[in-house]
């Protein structure tokens, strides 16, 4: 029996995305797809893009009586809503929830109110909830109820950074994550700084210095690195639909070359099928469409910095993919089902 | 046992679409991919998207003895090219070749030296050619040795008028075929014309009057007719790496309304995997690394013209993807095995 | 003493490009910018591009007095607005009212409840207004009170077919308009179908059958030719900023060589300082942020028809430029004063 | 009398920027314009975006004798060509030279092998050659006979980063500049890097480690600041045409504010015409087409990083603006004649 799909959410970017992948899944049948704003459009008429493979589907109006059943449920809610939503699915007996939401990422519930502005609803199931990044946390994620699936800068920033501070090669603080995101990451309602002739030829910097998304880099960071990390962060926005490049600047702890910094990655990686560890910059072109991340490192050594990049597609590694990767692991599944290894190009 | 693919000329786009393709098929292996300029490259350097799936592999050198033993061998060579290659691989027993060139597309030998400016080189390979659009010639396709996969835009302009046509519902000449393009159809060599500052932010049009698909526009549609049908063919270049939309003006023999139209549309798509028959106008994202062509119809009472538009990625519907269906067809594979349905969007 | 210049409606992209424009003209000093919804907001803050000449401007709220002493009014205004505007500012004495919109730019009252779903407010003052494309109609422009502006599409498929038909080269029905625009000709509130992920990479048709500026194009053409013309205009957009491409279908009346439509076409514009008739297909990329617009033709002898097509920046020829052109012909000035002849490239 | 201008090097993108730009310059004229590769090439045929002012110029082959009687050479030369002909026009008695390449920028010669791979060829000229950013240099450029404009890159992040140093307010090493630029700064030359299919949709880095215009962007910081500064230099690849964002990231001498730092660059640029200071991250389309530079800075009490930015548009104050700039200075022109002041916005 395939295992019951339910995306609460259906109607914004990954909403859509999730339900690209589901279609050329073998092992998961989308069962209910919801998305208030939407409910009653056809999903053919939202996304023409998906006519082909849910020609008679709509999006439904969200109700508990939904989660019946359901082995999987995935979450592509706005920030807050999944709070709200997530303990009743627990409680009938949803096998599986994957929130893609920053909901229950962040460890510290005290985090909340300083990054997002308001407490958590439900810091109990903090503890609970598992992070969803499975490069560095799998055997974790396996069989997992509760699992927060992080979105694109934390997934690039914590796979370019994590194994040289896993290994102490780099130092803990000091370190500058400067990245270039494409504009899906701001989602589908049309706003005043999304539209193509606000994007369009255009590249500059947003949330500098207090992104939401720092302190779940930090986490994650400070996690391997057994000790606190501190990042600052710049996010800026480039022309075009996808892709994320992380670029990462850090002083090394002692004498570091690039040959040594590649090997760590090397090291962490070569085993992991959606990580490609390259000689070149990597570019966000290459993992368009694809679950595969690609991450390098150089040193300087006449300015003393360690450089690593690493660049995804927002919407796959960096959200829905990356959701369905947790799935699968959650499931039993091998790892890499229905998951797309090599991206559109060009 | 998997059957064994060779791609000839696997370094350009729609080779290296045919990659991506194979990659996630599960019916194909390919077994040998060359690419004469590119020899000892390997796949990973060339195309760091394919990375995750041909981590080994290099670009071989063309030579005869590399297609033994292969059951389907495609060619993604420039035009003229297939012409010298493919009685050698007839001869040695490859199963099924699909050829993505112009090179055995024309039944008509007399229009090479017209619209192509040279003789053809194997003229008697023409009438054994099958030409590989299925959803006009599907019956032909079936365990044919010798396939001639149209291209991009004669497919678009096709499948939006050939229903029309076949039902004897507008006017065989005075018929205009206005088309917009993404770059990657020029491929992938450098050229003045495809920078990206020569095209980025621009729009215009090219190969006016005498764009060499024209004939084979016509072909398809005299075929489908019955009769000479005439056609002018304006092709445009649109700031985009993928994507066809063709607007297609015609003048219908008798009064017919956009209901009677689509209907035409409906009665010939509705049992095609890859064809959705839209209600509004197609747009060339909604199929971006899909199978699949979006069409629809208009009629004008006011001035008399019938307008239809066909929607398609070029190097999948319009190239690639086009070549597997024809190769599944040839294998006696389910028609859609391995080919995506939906498009990735945005 | 430099004339008054007033911009009511100056925060949409018309109004701004006026505000670009009149930065640099030496005879036109810009002494009250509106923009009601946008009341009190610095110029710079909403367009940081004008910061450098408009430190301290904010947009006004739109008051009766604001009109007195002005010389020139340019309106800027969405659809509808500038009819209930315009007859308080002649008689309050303005000296000449440049309005592009579309309110006074159609001659037959009856055309307004047809096209744009409603009855026009000041039936009386159509008569009045004079028709703003000097390369048409320069010898009304002169001195006139009133000037209705014409738009981006309407200008292209103009001056590109215009001078075919005042020679009676090309039959007067039958005619194609098959233009592409970029996504500034939306303006700039935020929509749907304008976000940056909607139009980044798409290319699709809107409008089709029954876009507004139809009737204008054939009152433009009817008026050139003396005798009813018909058009059939689909318009497309393209995923860039600015810049129109009309490409336009018309069968001869007569045998019609290429050279002898290109001679008509000089014949025309050689005297004309914004219109460049090129042998090639014209680009309108060629055209960037200058008041000049590229036209040519071609004749196929094959086919019968006829091909000519018009580039130009749909903000500056097709909108703010050309109503400066009209300002300074309105006030005497020589008509190339303050714009650019050059397109910036790349 | 208008000053006679030489554009040595004119077919490459900054020799049709200055092309633009004297179109419109009311106290220069282009009497030479030289290509060596298209000589005897129509300008118009090349630029067909020059067409309307330029409607016969050809480019010429270079020669001496063309120097003669030149007020002003501008050099759009690929590096290493100026300092073969510089010489020559100095000697022919050209009033001043502005050269936009590398050949004369680097005070110290040495730099010359370590950073471009050969010796200088006219070393003894280094110590005449006044660097041309205003901003910063401005009183040794009046009067100069040779002046070695910089480009974009160095610009952008001397201008961010010169305030703060000049002050003290950072330190001198640790510097990290991450830059992001339009494709345009590569040049008109077909490339494999540069074809529309590899840059659209992309974002990369490229020349990590060790970029070219490192030691320029170290020079002019460690002349402001008295002592030595060290800069590690990170470029990008952006999908558009132009525009430079320098984001540059510097820890505070001690204890700084946002609004101390801004402070800094408030004293420094209130009074240039051609910088603007924001408070808000600039952005490089609001720079487009003009010759004006958008600053700002941040100081993260969290981390203690400064963060500082610069946006402008690489062909114009990155280089053809720069360089008119320049030339106003020498010839003792009000400095902003014939330059734009505003974006192109949309």
């Amino acid at each position: 029996v395939v295992p019951k799909v339910g995306i609460i959410g259906a109607s914004g970017y990954t909403g859509a995305e999730l339900l690209r992948l589901c279609a050329s899944h073998p092992d998961l049948e989308v069962v209910v797809a919801t998305g208030d704003s939407q409910a009653g459009t056809p999903v053919a008429e939202l996304y023409p893009s998906l006519a082909a493979a849910y020609p008679g589907t709509c999006f439904d109006r969200w109700d508990d009586g939904l989660a019946d059943g359901l082995d999987v449920a995935f979450l592509g809610l706005p920030h807050g809503a999944s709070q709200t939503v997530v303990p009743g699915l627990l409680d009938r007996g949803v096998g599986h929830v994957v929130d893609l939401a920053a909901d229950f990422r962040l460890k510290d519930a005290a985090l909340y109110p300083q990054w997002y502005g308001e407490p958590h609803g439900s810091p109990d199931l903090l503890a609970q909830a598992v992070y969803g990044l499975p490069e560095l946390f799998r055997s974790e994620i396996g069989h997992a109820r509760l699992i927060a699936a992080p979105g694109c800068y934390v997934t690039s920033a914590s796979l370019a950074l994590a194994p040289l501070l896993r290994e102490g090669l780099i130092e803990p603080t000091g370190i500058v994550v400067d990245a270039a995101s494409g504009a899906s990451g701001a989602g589908r309602p049309p706003k005043a700084n999304t539209t193509f002739c606000t994007v369009d030829e255009d590249f500059t910097a947003y949330g500098v210095l207090d992104h939401r998304h720092t302190p779940e880099i930090e986490q994650n960071l400070s996690t391997v690195a057994g000790s606190p990390v501190q990042v600052l962060f710049t996010p800026h926005l480039a022309p075009m639909n996808r892709g994320i490049l992380a670029t990462c600047y850090a002083r090394p702890t002692s004498a570091l070359s690039t040959g040594e910094a590649r090997d760590a990655l090397h090291a962490a990686y070569d085993d992991e099928p959606f990580v490609v560890v390259r000689d070149t910059p990597p570019s966000t072109k290459a993992t368009l469409g694809s679950n595969t991340a690609h991450v390098t490192a150089y040193a300087d050594a006449r300015t003393g910095w360690i450089v690593c990049f690493a660049a995804l597609d927002n919407l796959v590694k960096g959200a829905s993919g990356q959701a369905v990767q947790c799935a699968n692991l959650a499931l039993g599944l091998p790892e890499t089902t229905g998951l797309p290894l090599v991206g559109m190009y060009p």
